[in-house]
């Protein structure tokens, strides 16, 4: 006698309810998808982009979602376990080629079927355009030798890779770019010391942004956290490295660009010494601010491809040293947990900062307005090239005057000499970002507000210049936060040493 | 009273079973992960490579993977339906990056705990190097309008595209391939339609194969038959195109490496007729056999794209012909299933072809010497390059004499005439593959059985230089075949106008 007996009867009522769900899902039918899964946290839902759990975050989904991709069904199994629960498991037929596979565990709950776990698995995508612009086996082979040796990068598409172009998350400014002579300083390097290209990875558009949610190609997966923006601007290099498709990714840090998407994925990341790494070969956006960055899923591998990076950036760094207002700026969670975390790391003092609310000012004016000096005059003649935020804050940048940046200067200035004041050669400790990744969901003023509370964390790397190494390890409800350490200018290779060490002998 | 409740005491012994599972499943138990799910012929497993189903499928599958990667376990979901029954949903976490996703359905069978359903969401891919080499989006823009705009193309690793490297399935030839200055002819014919160069896709060593399954990369996936091969030498550009990651593969037909992954992968195929699209920068195999051809999922496309290709390909056709005896080459099922579509077309008479076998002997043995004058040079100065199979075949050929080539030689000639008489202006019918696709799994005496028997059939058109068309939807149990129609040479287009009206008024 085996459980799974074909000749069981199909319970009465329930391929009618499957059949009603998968019309739901075609029409996108929102109401009655949500009314044919069961209610509550227990629910379960699945598929390559994570697993929600209950009812609520499922439904949340299903409104972001814009529809399902059509497709009809093939093979349908039925494995019944009584008259009120079976499992099936259905082979999908996508309209646009392929074939998936969907698992129903159907439960009659108060006379009604209902689905209370499924998971979902779309056709194989043999390429995911929205991590990646180009990418091969290798792109770009790398020195026989060397000490990267074997390790592919994920490139931002921000560099010149030699034979391509260089795309900056933005059609319209690919299609007038010409193909790469040479390969950027900082890609050359890498491939010198042995490491291939593996492809050049998306970004948001002209690296403007925090959120990796590209209006063009839409947002890689966080791997770590389902429905949650990648982080950007280094997005696509930074979900190439955490599902392994990369080992390193190259990316740039204006105002945040490799610290959040670290964050936010729980990676290692290096914002270097500004103006430490040569910038040729390298599309601006705010050059005062722009260092060349790192991801990595090590510190043995970040450390190694940094000294490759940055081999002269071998100064010191002092003790640890930490502002309580500036940790306190964070959300409560990642305060705490990195106020804890802190606590942990025994010995340090404490530092005055200030004000940073007048200085992230300052930051934002002279970003922007040196991101319209590089790039207004392309954008004024290419009306309609960028979309969403990004282009909202190009127009913004647009409206900034010579006055207003100068006032600006003059207060990042002050800021500068103050806080390398108070900080000296300490490795200062913060948040790498103020939350837990947001969700692709969340409304836009709340989106809004994380992104102000974040730079005005990351501003202080960006005004004095100074590396900045981001640590994973910590988790607060939402997911993943690093913990910033900023050292003094120069003092790359040691900062890591000491995060290193520091995450080693961390509980 | 919810169905889900999760104060639901998990059953005794679940949690232990399913970590004995996991162990097995890490140290790639064999034996311990067959126990663990249950017998029989309903039991069902599925992955992106598709769905098992039953034990014996199940274990074969385990049998030939070679274990599993690392990986360890996340979030634990447990859903009780009774003391007997629970479903167990798992993010696992993969040592190599990323987050996968697994579904299983638990029973107590006879007092043990096994699992009678399970999907496995491995973490998701962005770059699938077994189907592509590179890929971009686009790699290559075509022109703004044309016939073809708006299309990708996957181009076999054989033509040149210019920019890069032609890599011919070969590590070591792609290590010393220039990159190239122009694009070959039939990329560029469909460049200047409008289409777009998707990727360069995998292909066999050298294009010397028919069964996809490249020893140095890996068998692209065969989106149709779960665990069967994808079909050679065409293998990346014909599992892109059913995976909708491409519209248009761009292959070559020496011996059948279009027609062949058309039939196993249910697509639509053209051979183009001997010598009718220019060959430059096409990396030859046996120039007398050689041809460009096309793959894709519906004929209008592969008919707009034949007529950018081969545009003066206009002369016309005439009635079916039929040769039962070649027919019955076939496995019976195929054999049986090509008679009843033939019977249904009306109307067609039957030719006698005569031996089939010491024409396809001296096809093979001109092939292969032909094979070594392009290759043998290359090989003979790169010992170890070549593995597997391909390795095999080339030693062959370089075995082949001057003596040996030149009576099969003679022998073709002879077929050549009395089948162009035979034949006509004639359509002639017969399967596009002896076989569906052998499993990843069979045996190799299997597998060579059913090429040799392949390849009699499809020599036909190899030697007379005719263009062949396979027409997708025919089904045997092993999975589609292709009914394959060889017309007069010239006749392309009004060969595909045929295959078309067949395909559509076929019951």
């Amino acid at each position: 006698m085996t459980p799974i007996d074909p000749a069981d009867a199909v319970p009465d009522g329930l391929l009618e309810a499957f059949r009603a769900y998968e019309r739901a899902l075609m029409t996108d039918d929102i109401d009655a998808m949500d009314s044919l899964f069961a209610a509550g946290p227990e629910t379960l839902r699945g598929d390559r982009g994570g697993l929600l759990v209950g009812h609520e975050a499922i439904a949340a989904f299903r409104r972001g979602r814009g529809g399902a991709p059509a497709r009809t069904l093939g093979d349908l199994h039925v494995q019944v376990v009584d008259a009120d629960t079976a499992l099936i498991m259905v082979v999908t037929l996508a309209a646009s080629g392929g074939r998936g596979l969907q698992t129903q565990l159907w439960r009659r709950i108060d006379g009604t079927w209902q689905v209370t776990a499924a998971q979902v698995g779309p056709p194989p995508q043999t390429f995911d355009p929205t991590v990646w612009r180009v990418v091969g086996d290798p792109l770009v082979a790398g020195a026989e030798s060397g000490p990267l040796a074997g390790e592919g990068i994920a490139v931002k598409d921000v560099f010149a890779v030699a034979g391509h172009q260089v795309g900056a998350g933005v059609p319209a400014y690919l299609a007038g770019s010409p193909l790469a002579e040479t390969s950027a300083a900082a890609v050359g390097l890498l491939l010198a010391a042995g490491a291939s290209v593996r492809g050049i990875a998306r970004t948001d558009q002209f690296a403007y942004s925090i959120a990796g949610t590209n209006e063009h190609y839409g947002a890689p997966v966080n791997p770590v956290v389902t429905g949650a923006v990648p982080g950007g601007s280094t997005s696509g290099s930074a979900t190439a490295v955490s599902l392994g498709a990369a080992k390193i990714g190259l990316g740039t840090d204006t105002a945040g660009s490799i610290r959040v998407p670290a964050s936010y994925q729980g990676l290692w990341g290096l914002r270097t010494t500004h103006g430490s790494v040569p910038t040729d070969g390298l599309l601006a956006l705010a050059p005062d601010f722009d260092t060349v960055g790192l991801l990595t899923r090590d510190s043995e591998l970040l450390r190694r491809a940094a000294a490759v990076l940055v081999p002269s950036a071998t100064a010191g760094c002092g003790g640890l040293v930490m502002d309580p207002a500036v940790i306190a700026r964070a959300s409560a969670d990642v305060a705490a947990a990195v106020a804890a975390a802190v606590d942990g790391l025994g010995t340090r003092n404490t530092v005055d900062l200030g004000d940073l609310e007048k200085a992230y000012e300052a930051f934002r004016v002279h970003q922007a307005f040196q991101a319209w000096q590089v790039h207004g005059e392309w954008i004024t003649s290419h009306p309609g090239a960028l979309k969403g935020a990004a282009a909202g804050r190009f127009e913004i940048a647009a409206a900034v005057t010579v006055e207003q940046d100068a006032a600006a200067r003059q207060v990042l200035a002050g800021a500068r000499s103050r806080w390398d004041e108070a900080l000296g050669d300490g490795v200062l400790v913060l948040p790498s970002a103020a939350s837990a990744p947001p969700l692709l969901t969340d409304p836009p003023e709340a989106v809004d507000r994380v992104r102000a509370a974040t730079l005005t964390l990351t501003c202080v790397a960006g005004i004095t210049g100074r590396p900045a190494v981001s640590v994973p390890g910590l988790t607060v409800e939402g997911g993943p936060v690093g913990l910033c350490l900023v050292g003094p200018r120069g003092s790359d290779l040691a900062l890591l040493d000491r995060a290193a060490a520091l995450a080693a002998t961390r509980p």
